[in-house]
Order: C-alpha cells, then sequence, then structure tokens
C-alpha cells in the first residue's frame, strides 16, 4: 500500500464535515467510528467507559485518551497526535478547543449520553465560544460502503467463518448440547486467529429455532429437527456473519417444504442485491415468495443488514426508510420461517455489492435441495 | 424464597424515587439496572441498540420491549406488564405517560444518548407536558449494596473463578501463547456452565505484565518470568473478577522482592476493608506499603472497584471521591506493580464487605511465599 488507508478515510471524512455539515471540527467517539478514522483498535472497556475520542479540524487531528492506553494509541494511530486525558474529556476540551479555534464543534449524538452532553458543554460554558452540533451519522454513513483494505478484511472474514461453520457442521451429532457446539465454534474462532466471534453464536435447535434471537441452551440436538446456527467471526476487527441450518436425519415433510421456500426466497433476494438498486426491494421480492407459500406471517424481520466493523450496521434491507445500493456495500441476505413451538429454518449470506450484483463472501456450500 | 427478589427492589426503589427525586416516574433503559429491577435478561445486542424499557411509577411498572424479546420477557419479568414497542420507545412515550398522569420523568442520563433524549423530549413536546428529569444513578446506588439473592449469586460466581483460575495454573506451561491459555480459560467456563467471561480474560507474561490492561497475544510463556491471569466468570448474570500472578519455574530476585511487595499491600488492604471505614483508606493503606517499598510510581491504578451484574462498579476503592464502605458491598483489592519492559505483578481478590470485615468470595490458594 502506498498510502495508509487511515490518511484517506481522514482527508475523505473532512471534506464532508466541510461540505455537509456547518462544523469546522468534529469530536468522535464512538468506537468503530473512532477505529475507521484513526487504526485505534481498543474497544470501549464497557458502557460508560470511553478509551478514547477523535478531535479532528482541517488542520489537527487528535487521539485523547487515559494512560492505560497511551502506548497503544501512539502505536496503531500514527497519523494522530496523542494526548493523554486525565479526568474525564470536558476537562482538556476546552483548552484544546480554544487553541484550535474552533466555533461549530460536531459531537455523535447516539453515542454521546445526555450526561456526558451535560458536562462537556457545562465546561465550555463561560470558557470558550463553541457551539455543539450533532454530526447525524457522517462516519457512519462514509463506512456503509467499504474501500480496498475494508474488503480484504471482511473477504477474509467471511472466508474464515464460511470454513468454521463447514467444520462445525462435520462435527454436529445428536446428543450435543447448543451450549457446546456454540463453545466448540468459538475455539475455532480463536484456533484460527480470530480476535473472537462478530457476536455470540446462535446455535437454536428444534422449536428454540422459532426464536430468531435465541440463546444456546442446554437442549441435546435430535435427530430430524431444524438446526440454525447463525454465527460470525471478528478478524482484524472485521464482522462476518453468517446462517445455515442443518439436519441431523431426514426432516419432515413441513420443513423440507419450509427450507425450499426459505432458499427460494433467499436466492431471489440476491438476485436483486445490485448498485442501483432500492434497498426495500430485495427485501419485497424474498417477502413475496414466503407470503405466496403461506407462511408470510412467520417472517417477521428484515431481510439483512450492513455488516463491517459492527455486525448491524447500515445499509438496512428493510421495507423501512429504503436507500439506494452501491457498490462496495455489503448487507447480509438472511430470509427465514418461524413455526412457534416446532422451529426455524433461516438461510444467510454475507455479501459484497459489485458492478455485476451480489458476491458471496461466506464461502460455503452447505444447502440442501429438498425440491423434487 | 417467599418473595420474589424483584418485587423488593421495585418497592425500595419506588421509595428512593418518592424520597431522593421529584420524579413521579421513572424510564430505566440502562441493561443492568433494568434486569436488577425486573428480572428481564436480555443483553442489548449492541450499542444503541436496546432489549427495552422498564416505565415505572406509584402504581404500574411496564417493560417495554421489540418483537424479539417478547416471549422472554414475559417469561422473566412476571411483575411487569410487557408491552410491544414497533417504532422506538420515543413512539409510544407519549401516549403512556399521558395515561398515568406523569409530571416528572426520571431518566438514566449515563445511558440515554443525547439523541435519543431529543426524539423523546420532541414526541413530548406538545402533546404532554412532562418534564424530563435525570436520575442521577439512583439505581446503580441501590445496586453497590448487594441483597441475599445477589450475594448468593456473586458467591456462586467467586467460587467458580476460583476453580477455574486454580485447574488453569495446574495446566500452564512453557510455551503455551497467552492466548491460547485465555482460550482454555474461556472453555472451562463455557464447560463449567457459564453464561460467559466477565471481560475478555488478561494473560499477560513477562514484559506484557507491565500493561494492566494487556490483551492476550501470541507471545509463549517462558520459565521465571511472571504471568497475570486476571479472569472472571459470569454465571447467572453476575460477574467475577480476580487476578493471580504466577511464575513457572523459579523468579529472580526482583521480582521476588515485587510479588512479596504486592502481597503485603494486598492483606493491608484488606485488613482496612470493612463497614464504616471511607473507600479511599484501604486504597492508602495499600499504596503507603508499595510507596515505602520504592515502587510507588509503578502502581498507578486504584486498589478496587465494586462488583456485581457489572464487573466495574460502585463503590470505588480509589483516592477519589471517597464513600462509606457498608455491609452487603461486594469490591476487589488488586494491588499491582508494573515496571515497564519487564512485567508486572497484580494479586485481587474480590471480597464481600461483613460485619467483621471483608470476606474473601475467590477462594484459591494458588499465591506463594517467598518472604524469609
Amino acid at each position: 500500500m502506498t498510502q495508509s488507508p487511515y490518511r484517506k478515510r481522514l482527508d475523505a471524512f473532512r471534506r464532508r464535515l466541510r461540505e455537509k455539515t456547518p462544523c469546522d471540527a468534529a469530536w468522535v467517539s464512538q468506537p468503530h467510528n473512532r477505529r475507521y478514522l484513526s487504526g485505534f483498535k481498543a474497544d470501549d472497556p464497557q458502557i460508560n467507559e470511553s478509551s478514547g475520542s477523535l478531535l479532528i479540524d482541517g488542520n489537527r487531528c487528535l487521539l485523547l485518551t487515559d494512560s492505560r492506553y497511551l502506548v497503544q494509541a501512539r502505536d496503531e494511530a500514527p497519523d494522530f497526535e496523542v494526548l493523554e486525558v486525565k479526568n474525564g474529556i470536558h476537562t482538556l476540551l476546552p483548552s484544546l478547543l480554544r487553541e484550535m479555534a474552533t466555533g461549530h464543534l460536531g459531537f455523535e449524538e447516539d453515542q454521546v449520553t445526555w450526561g456526558l452532553y451535560r458536562k462537556v458543554s457545562q465546561a465550555l460554558d463561560g470558557t470558550v465560544s463553541v457551539s455543539l452540533t450533532p454530526l447525524g451519522g457522517l462516519v457512519e454513513a462514509m463506512r456503509e460502503v467499504k474501500d480496498s483494505d475494508e474488503i480484504a478484511a471482511m473477504e477474509a472474514s467471511g472466508k474464515l467463518i464460511g470454513s468454521i461453520v463447514n467444520e462445525l457442521i462435520e462435527n454436529l451429532k445428536p446428543g450435543l448440547t447448543e451450549r457446546k457446539v456454540a463453545w466448540m465454534m468459538e475455539g475455532m474462532a480463536a484456533e484460527a486467529g480470530a480476535e473472537g466471534v462478530a457476536f455470540p453464536p446462535i446455535v437454536a435447535s428444534g422449536p428454540n429455532g422459532a426464536l430468531p434471537h435465541a440463546v444456546p441452551s442446554d437442549r441435546r440436538l435430535q435427530s430430524g429437527e431444524p438446526i440454525v446456527l447463525d454465527m460470525g467471526v471478528r478478524l482484524d476487527g472485521y464482522c462476518s456473519d453468517m446462517t445455515r441450518t442443518v439436519f441431523l436425519g431426514e426432516p419432515d415433510q413441513v420443513f423440507r417444504r419450509v427450507y425450499s421456500v426459505v432458499r427460494q426466497a433467499q436466492l431471489a433476494g440476491l438476485r436483486e442485491v445490485r448498485p442501483g438498486v432500492q434497498s426495500d426491494h430485495p427485501d419485497s421480492t424474498a417477502r413475496r415468495i414466503i407470503a405466496e407459500a403461506g407462511y408470510g406471517p412467520f417472517f417477521g424481520h428484515a431481510l439483512g443488514h450492513g455488516v463491517g466493523l459492527a455486525t448491524h450496521e447500515g445499509p438496512r434491507l428493510s421495507p423501512l426508510r429504503p436507500v439506494t445500493l452501491e457498490k462496495g456495500m455489503i448487507v447480509t441476505v438472511e430470509p427465514g420461517i418461524y413455526l412457534p413451538g416446532k422451529g426455524g429454518v433461516r438461510l444467510e449470506e454475507m455479501v459484497l455489492i459489485e458492478a455485476g450484483g451480489a458476491r458471496i463472501l461466506t464461502p460455503n456450500a452447505r444447502y440442501y435441495d429438498f425440491q423434487g
């Protein structure tokens, strides 16, 4: 690489800040946004405990962090001036903003709590004349379209989960608990060098599969029932997300049919994922197939969502608030049918939108063909 | 049990709300606070994605959640009326608050983002006359003193991490990577029925141990160096937290001395943890021993923190903002000495404050005696 991806992203961010907002500087504290712009990899240790903030204007870019993270920050974010925060970001901002002669400071309104906003605005009050302006998802919007470094990272993350799910399916047998299977998956992810799982793996067997967000239990896998495996890894910061539904032994007629309907809905949805299409269109295409088969009420969630540094990000493939799909976006396509008390089938691919359509990033052939 | 712990907590919360705030109703959305008052166990799926909110006044208690969690919410929070949220909490609050004739609604200012606050206040504006008032950590303050159900859960969580760390130490050998050891620990937690780890386990060998918050790396354990193991599990929602520093083979004179100083500081700190003491006192006691041994600049963090539904919660054993320790509080006592480039030693117990002093909840004898 000739240029750091962070330099390029920073340039693009500054341009957007200038063109789309009244702000002359931005305070970026959302962990994924912070990593995206700076390379600083630390997560926040827990809710309301920040590991750092970026402060960016046309001339300077600062990374403000506490003593725990100074070494890591200097190492991972060489394009940024790293400064130490001692008693909360609100104690440092007034003097820095005065130095930078900031008039309008953009902040992330979906990250900054009301309490922190109050602390910062009280600290600024009377000392510097800065107005605080919500950034309105400026970085999140950039993150929806992946650059070449991100595509490479997402390909690697998708490939890894594809092979893990493959190996996991080979090792399934009746009698294993859902929880044990989830742990086997986590071990494979760790052994393969992933930072961890992208989200707690879902292993939902039999009736548990009727809950789209089931938590692995002590229930034992049984022959013939659908087993939903929804998993992802986090590799070099980037998440993957895929789902297969498998059977140990032969499913009954109901689930053979349900599976075939979900698979057809998925393939139809995948064909409609391409640049220029409105994001609600793949959803309505897949939904129509499920509805026509009589299962409309049993597909309650959206068809898909963006994936990247976060498992759930923009754009959503949903009936609500459609956006135009673009080259470089990465989304899931995951229709499902959930029959209360009986079980569920969900099939999910993570795909990159290219000029010619959707390219699957989660390569894994574990599909059944129950038709014919 | 004759009475649900949630009923008791709810009664105590209503009393505090009435006595300590101007609010006649409260909106509780912080996941641990939500679980503490209602029993609803769901975590929030990710930053800015809520799995539910409580709305509590003198007469009613509601749990507002979306379709994904309705079954779980009804099952886990039988004392609450469960209502479905379809398009965001801000679309539901105005009519509910009108029904409840709420005048002052308390909200959690360290949980609610500025963006969500704006949405809610805009939705209320013009339709109902409700003023929004920060709750100022009302539930967090209750959580600092554990009730009998919580103490039982914390004992179980502490006991489990004690035995896991014991087993882990038996299986350590030179050549294992830090990452592998961390994964072994996670597997033991899963096998033992924990919901997961309380925080990503720290396995910091040799020079890595000089970073208090080191992330497990591919570095291999070596004979003679200090290896910091800082780990906890989450069992039935409750976190444990303990640290041992171990050596494979004989440490050198420097680390024998460092270890002994940390151990003496810890024992001295533990003796000062009892009801009625100011929370900065155990910290200053332990800190003085480390300073007198000449290592003052190498102990940069606070002596301890509260543990419960969260790994880090109140009260802190720190020089800042002291509070009075009370019976029923559960805190860590974890002095450390960190020598840059060389390594670190940290020793941590999690203790329950009883009438007679601190009772250790993380039973594990893995200490060395290098004195004499």
